[in-house]
């Protein structure tokens, strides 16, 4: 296929763009107005082949098909990384555009379940596709996203706002997705059964697989407690909640003290891997003490995830892990280079 | 280096943001202001090692010297051809975001390069770089680079405005970077000599391999072309004269006739190198007859280079080229996978 078939079959699967966006893909640029009263919000983020993701795993064939994964998870994925920057934000997905660099091989199915994956996700978060860009790639696939987002300015959230005495909440059960992945990872092992896999138990194996193939943006959490003004800082959990932990506490200038039972591990997770496995896209919540009832009200008003009090932040720079009565300096997070 | 590390060296090299930058890079997103009255466009490009660059051509070693190339020029050239789409439309550029997936291998030295090219352009044409992210990658260097750029909503230039009789204007010398990349693939031939190479005249060596490495984006052109609303359509020639005029066509309407002698040619490069070799972020105007006279008192304004007379938009669908009355079917553009 060359590209400009594929662009055609791209174009095809886009829905109609909503009526602010006045010039849409296939342009030199889109043109789109601008939201009355918002700041904008502009974030980066990719998925590589080998690093992010692989589309070779030995069980492929088999678990494939029991969980209907491939590029239409990775497509969506690459959506859902972004839109959970957005989410932290406080802000509303709006735009998206779209870098693709294909392998020489790509199937053409795969393009096209790749995009509807891209799709799938921007449409339900009514967010549109405006532009994109492909290009060919010596080695393995790449998506690069750029999403763009609203928020009335007095509701952002930064990562800065945290204060001495803030509490800190983080929603869902963290730590599934590292699973999932390890799980995968141990899946290379001759002779391995989903049974095996390292903290995997009898029935989380769907789950965590879901975790990692197919995370999902806390967008109305986000823009939730945002619009509420309940939250003091607010950060994503890509990285892990170490470093989550750490980014807020060092913007903010404060330490942090987490209470390691009180964190919220996913039952077929490990504790390490809650801490520092990363791609949870989970929310970490600094929240004055005097807004914790509007801030809870906020999550239930979400429905999303539940979110756990799990510890405080505090004077000085100190970012400890405390359990029964020891503290212990908090680990670094997940690092992707 | 770690993903951190790295981080805090970009973060070092990039210059203080504007005042309508409220979030810069360190955030979940970055957060901007509006700019009043205007629309905004949006377009992302990429440049790939091993399809759009290579760092090791053959004789590296000694022209990189004579030219002083390197990452850096990389750094600069993904953020022109990102600028060419915004200077197309007739907008102004404003921020821009860089997805960098960098090979294991990849010296630190490269990445400061690289990302003082990035900023370099961005700084002359007053564009903030407000946010990024950093992966790795199993193979080559990747750079993708969205640009968010402003215009007020009655100076869009699209490529769908172009009308039968509306002359055809492209600006500059066409095929030098073309040519520019034919003398670097012939380097590889042993016993090459730069005088060598296809269409290679004595003293064009260096600009064509600049124009290749170095290319700039007419956006001086294109601001003030569409303030002065002189022209009907544009588009850059990223992918070769021919395909934008084939695009004008196909987005318009219409169809065209270009005059085969008319086109400038850059004096080391071949005509097939000017129509479809791709790489010249030149502009391609369409211009009502009444607005001739606006038009080229726009580009004598902008002072980028001049524009030349190749054609006309016709009825119908045909795309032709004319050479002594003899018309044939213009050939297609150049084609990135």
């Amino acid at each position: 296929m060359n590209e400009r078939a594929l662009i055609a079959r791209l174009r095809a699967r886009v829905p109609a763009a909503p009526d602010w966006v006045l010039t849409g893909p296939g342009d030199d640029a889109a043109v789109i107005a601008p939201a009355r009263g918002c700041v904008e919000v502009v974030t980066t983020d990719a998925l590589v082949e080998g690093v992010h993701f692989r589309r070779d795993w030995p069980w492929r064939a088999q678990v494939q098909r029991a969980l209907r994964t491939g590029a239409f998870d990775i497509g969506r994925k690459a959506v859902a990384v972004n839109l959970s920057d957005i989410a932290a934000m406080g802000a509303t997905p709006r735009a998206l555009v779209l870098s693709l660099a294909l392998p020489p091989d790509f199937p053409v199915e795969e393009f096209d379940a790749l995009i509807d994956g891209v799709v799938s996700l921007a449409t339900e978060t009514k967010t549109a596709l405006v532009g994109g860009n492909l290009s060919r790639s010596p080695s393995g696939l790449q998506i690069h996203i750029t999403a763009i987002g609203v928020v009335r300015p007095r509701r952002v959230m930064r990562r800065s706002g945290a204060r001495p005495g803030d509490r800190l909440f983080v929603t869902g059960r963290l730590g599934a997705a590292a699973a999932g992945l390890a799980m995968l990872v141990a899946s290379e092992q001759p002779g391995f059964s989903p049974a095996d896999a390292v903290g995997l138990k009898p029935d989380g194996s769907k789950d965590i697989l879901n975790a990692h193939l197919r995370p999902s943006a806390r967008l109305r959490t986000g823009l939730i407690v945002a619009n509420n003004r309940a939250a003091s800082a607010c950060m994503d959990l890509s990285d892990g909640l170490a470093d989550a932990v750490h980014q807020i506490c060092e913007a903010s200038g404060c330490g942090a003290d987490v209470d390691a039972k009180a964190i919220p591990v996913h039952d077929a997770a490990t504790r390490a891997q809650a801490l520092s496995g990363g791609e949870d896209y989970e929310l970490l919540f600094a929240v004055p003490k005097r807004r914790i009832r509007r801030f809870l009200a906020a999550i239930r008003q979400a429905g999303e995830a539940p979110a756990t009090d799990i510890g405080v932040c505090t004077k000085g720079t100190d970012v400890v892990l405390t359990e029964d009565g020891v503290a212990t300096p908090m680990p670094d997070g997940f690092a992707h280079l």
